[in-house]
Order: C-alpha cells, then structure tokens, then sequence
C-alpha cells in the first residue's frame, strides 16, 4: 500500500524539509509536526515550514514551536515532503525553485491530487493525512509516544469532524482508538480545537440564519462586510456550511462570504459542502478553488449577489447530478 | 463487571418486558431494539415498550415497528428489563404496578441512576447503554449482526455525539469499529438522525442566536412561544445548548424555552450542557430533572423571565464549584 520508492526515499533522507499547504488546518499541522517527531525518532533532522502562521489554537501542540517560514536555502537537505496538498501551489512560499532538484515526496488523502511530486502516495481511502502517517510509523517500526498521538489525532478528528463524515471507516475509528490508547486527549481537541467559536461568531450566524435560502436543494447564506464588522467577526471558515448541511431537505450547502479582494475589488469566499451521494469538488474546481466530494471551497470576484447567481445554479446542478446517479 | 445476578437473571428468564425511559433518544430505542434482537437470538421472547410513540427519525431501524405502548396485562412475563433509565419514573407509564412482582432488571449508564431494580448494572464508564449491551451479548456469547449493529451504533454515536463528548474512551471507538465492522452503517446516523434539523429550526436560531447572553462563563438563549411560532418550529431538544457550549469564554450552556404546562400554565423546559470539569447534574436534579455532568435539563414553573431570573444563579454557582476543584 506504502510505495516502496516512499519508504527507501525516507530511510535514505538525512535531512528533510517538510511543508504542508497555506491556510493551515488540523491535519496539516497534525501530520506535519507528527513527521517532524517520526524523523526524530528516526535519527534524521527536519525543518518544518509553512506558508502561513500556526492559528492559535494549534500552537499548544508538541512542536509547534519549532514550526518556521519559508525557507530559500536548500543546502543540507536531501528531500522534501509534502503533506496533506493535492497540488503544488497548495503549498504556497513554502516550497520554491531551490528546493526544485531534490527528490519530493507526496503523502496525501486528497481525491484531486494531481501527483505533483517526485513519488507520490495519495491514499483518498484514509481519511485524513494523519491516518497515513499511522500506517507509515507502523511501515518504519516507529512507536506512536504521547505527543506523536495528540498530533495525529488532531489531524484525524479535525478533517473527520470528529468521526462524522461519511468517509469515517472502521479503520478510521482504529485509528483513533490507537491513538487514545497511545495517549492522545481527545476532549482537549473538541472543546479547544474542533468547534470553539467565538461569542461573535454566534452573534454571526444570529444575524445570517434567519435570512437562509433552501431552494431544489442547496441551502445557503450570505453574509456581508458590514454584518461581519457589526458582530466584531473577521471570519467563518465554513462552520456555517457544516451547520447548514444538516438540514432536512438540503444535500449541498453554500456559505457566501464577502470580502476585499487583492488591489481592494469585491470579492467572495465560498465554502461548500455536500451530503453522501453528493460531489461539489467539481464546481470548487472550475471556479479556481479545490476540496473533497464532501467539502470543499473557492474565491469568486464580484459582489454577493453576484457570486450566488453564478454559482447557486451550478450547485443546484450538481445536485441534480447527485440525484441521478445510481 | 456484570453482575452474575444479572446474567443468571437473564439466562432464567423466558418472557422479557423491556422497557426504556420517556421522550425516548437514540440511546433508549437502539439498546432496546437490540436487546430484543439479543432474546430472540437465545430463544427467549420480548415485547418491547415505551410510555411515548417512536420518534421518526428512529422508525426505520430495524424491529421499531415492533415496539409497543404501555402494557397492562403481565401474564405470561417472568422478567422486566429497564434500559437507560436512572429512576423509575422515567419510565413513564411503560412500568407499572401489574409488573411490579417481577424481578426487575436495570442496565443503564447514568451516573445519577437511584438503583431502582432488583437487580441493577449500573456502568457510567460507559458512554451509551448500547455500550454496555454490546459488552452484555459477549457475555451472553451472542453474535451481532447487522441488524443489532445498526441499532447499537445509533444509541453509542447519539449518546456520544458520534465520539464528541468527553466520556469518549478508547473502548468507546473500539465499540463503534466493532459496530462498523458487524455491518453499522454510520452515515446513515450522522445524516439522517444526529444533526438532522428542519429548515425551521435553522431560522429559529437566526432568530434566538443574535441575542445570547454570555456572563460568568455561562452562555444562554431564550426561546418564547411566539418565536417557535414565527419560525413554524416546533421545538429545540436541546440541540442549542450543544452548539452553545463550543463558545470560547462558556464553560457552561443553557437554552429555556418557553412552554405551555400542564393545566396550561407557563411553564420553561431547560436544557443544559457543561464542559469537562463542570458538572450541571445537580443544577437539573435540584430542580427536578436530570442528566449526566456534561448533559441534563428540567422544566421549572414560571415565565422565560422568572426561569432565567432562578436558574442562571445556579449555573454560575455550578461554573464557580467547577472552577475551584482540583
């Protein structure tokens, strides 16, 4: 299942620099620290680097200290590995010409990877990067130690919801139960990681859900600069939509955010998800974005009104291509 | 772990009445479903009842068409199992003093259970009652199949808020891998059963979320007549208090929403929810309700006013113990 040209490429490195993609979630920063701990206990140095800051409430994870910036000298390293990045501008300033002549190698769960790397692993049946790096510790006889754990289980509940979406497997809740076993705090992720929203934030959806749109199927809101600033909320990172695809009648869900764009013009940040049966990575893909079947986002010039009359009908679309397929 | 009593009694046993708690939940009718499913396996015969009808979401598991209301007539039992249930009188009219000569066996994982039963298994290690029926058809050396699967995993992933809440162990995901791997099927709970709200609901919270009061570590909303009528809602069952205590700065969570009593008189149902390391119990028990540490509300006499003017005080005073234990 592991390409052996993976294994003997990580066995041969002596010192590696591993990069995850921009806009850091919890997978990226589980998998990413978790290889850091895994080539330690290998005997090999990393350096860990990222596009953008650790968010706050990742910094509290063993190692995220020691996370750093891009990176311009490649001298002493002898291969990259990119973690959780279905393509290489998802990696962002984190990996540029100078890192170009050594060997990449992609440990990915994405569907959409396009194989960018050197050797490239993309196991869409795990259901996160972390979960990948399970199996690889086992690969490479490394034992799974307290912080390891917390790392990898940060990464497996974030991108699972905490074993709620549909790709959640008995392999994934072994994993888990690994994991906890191993020492990972699993009630620390919940409270402080997976759904911890500020007071805001709920003001937020107080002030967007009652004006909520359902129609052939695709729900969604809008939500403008001025109700962002009249809640003190700078952001939603798609909670919204995750909320709203629970709700009868809805298979695709949609969160409409205003922004400014670059040089100051409109723009808007969609955040898409999708019920079992459903895919939405297409009309993320085609409007420049990227993401799963069953979650995924992009970035629309224009005005609200006019991102959800583009988009609203390519989802109510997708959803029609839900419906009739077998 | 299971008292020998317990087994023996069940093993004597040739007809069962099993019984569950009032506003049965996932917990309730999944374990008495499989418990069904379980006596039938040995050979013996159940009637399975429950002082209210089954609520929707839960009418396509496996035997619920089965379950029965309130029965009068004990002849011909030789056995009450009470599932779930921390007193009796939670059991509603499902119990009564036709039955009250038989042994009567209590397996339930409330903390708060009073020992009701001759017999009684009392497990609060464990997340969900189905939990413990799963350890209970081991001992009993019955196999699960697909059908007991899918009604286990519906009371363990409703009970734990499909592995969110902070009595999730490593047994808890070892139990729900063994369920996916007997045949459970997770989506269909996550989707169609955990978080399944209507369109309603979605537009009662646009109309309550904006006014959330947060003070003392105790975030709350109020919910009038009028505004579940305006919204065309017809209730809440808590669903609030958990999207409330995921705020930062809330360590406890509370929703009243107003209703008519019986005899017609103002009357407030409360459901409240706690992070690890508070304790709402006795807040819900003093006033006459129950629950968990984490989980657990009541209805207190009085107007939306006069309910938050008497509870909140309670709450905070909860936070304060919470905060001052080790």
């Amino acid at each position: 299942m592991i390409p052996a040209s993976l294994l003997n490429g990580l066995r041969d490195a002596t010192r590696v620099l591993a990069v995850s993609h921009v806009k850091p979630d919890g997978d990226a920063i589980g998998s990413l620290l978790a290889l850091g701990h895994m080539l330690g206990a290998l005997g090999k140095s990393s350096v860990l680097s990222l596009n953008d800051p650790v968010p706050a409430i990742y910094r509290s994870l063993p190692g995220a200290d020691a996370i750093v910036g891009p990176q311009r000298d490649a001298a002493g390293f002898d291969a990259v590995i990119a973690l959780d990045c279905s393509s290489v501008d998802r990696l962002g300033r984190a990996y540029g010409a100078a890192f170009a002549h050594l060997p990449l190698l992609v440990i990915d769960h994405h569907i959409t990877n396009d194989r960018f790397g050197t050797i490239n692993w993309v196991a869409p049946e795990c259901a996160a990067t972390s979960q990948m790096l399970l199996l690889l510790a086992d690969a490479l006889g490394v034992t799974i130690d307290q912080p390891m754990a917390q790392c990898l289980l940060t990464g497996l509940v974030t991108d699972t919801l905490c074993f709620r979406t549909n790709n959640t497997t008995a392999a994934v809740l072994a994993a888990g139960m690994r994991l906890l076993e191993a020492g990972g705090n699993l009630t620390t992720i919940t409270e402080n990681i997976l759904e911890q929203r500020s007071f805001n934030v709920v003001r937020l959806w107080g002030t967007v859900l009652d004006a909520a749109q359902l129609e052939q199927g695709v729900i969604w809101v809008t939500i403008s600069l001025a109700q962002f600033e009249a809640c003190g909320a700078n952001g939603d990172d798609g909670s919204l939509s995750s909320l709203l695809i629970r709700t009868e009648g809805a298979d695709i869900s949609a969160t409409f955010a205003e922004k400014l764009g670059e040089s100051g013009a409109a723009a808007v940040e969609c955040s898409f998800r999708a019920r079992k049966g459903f895919d939405i990575s297409g009309v993320a893909q085609q409007l420049g974005g990227g993401g799963h079947p069953a979650a995924g986002g992009c970035t629309v010039p224009g005005t609200l009104a006019e991102a959800t009359a583009k988009v609203i009908p390519l989802l109510q679309q997708a959803r029609t291509n839900g419906l009739s397929e077998p």
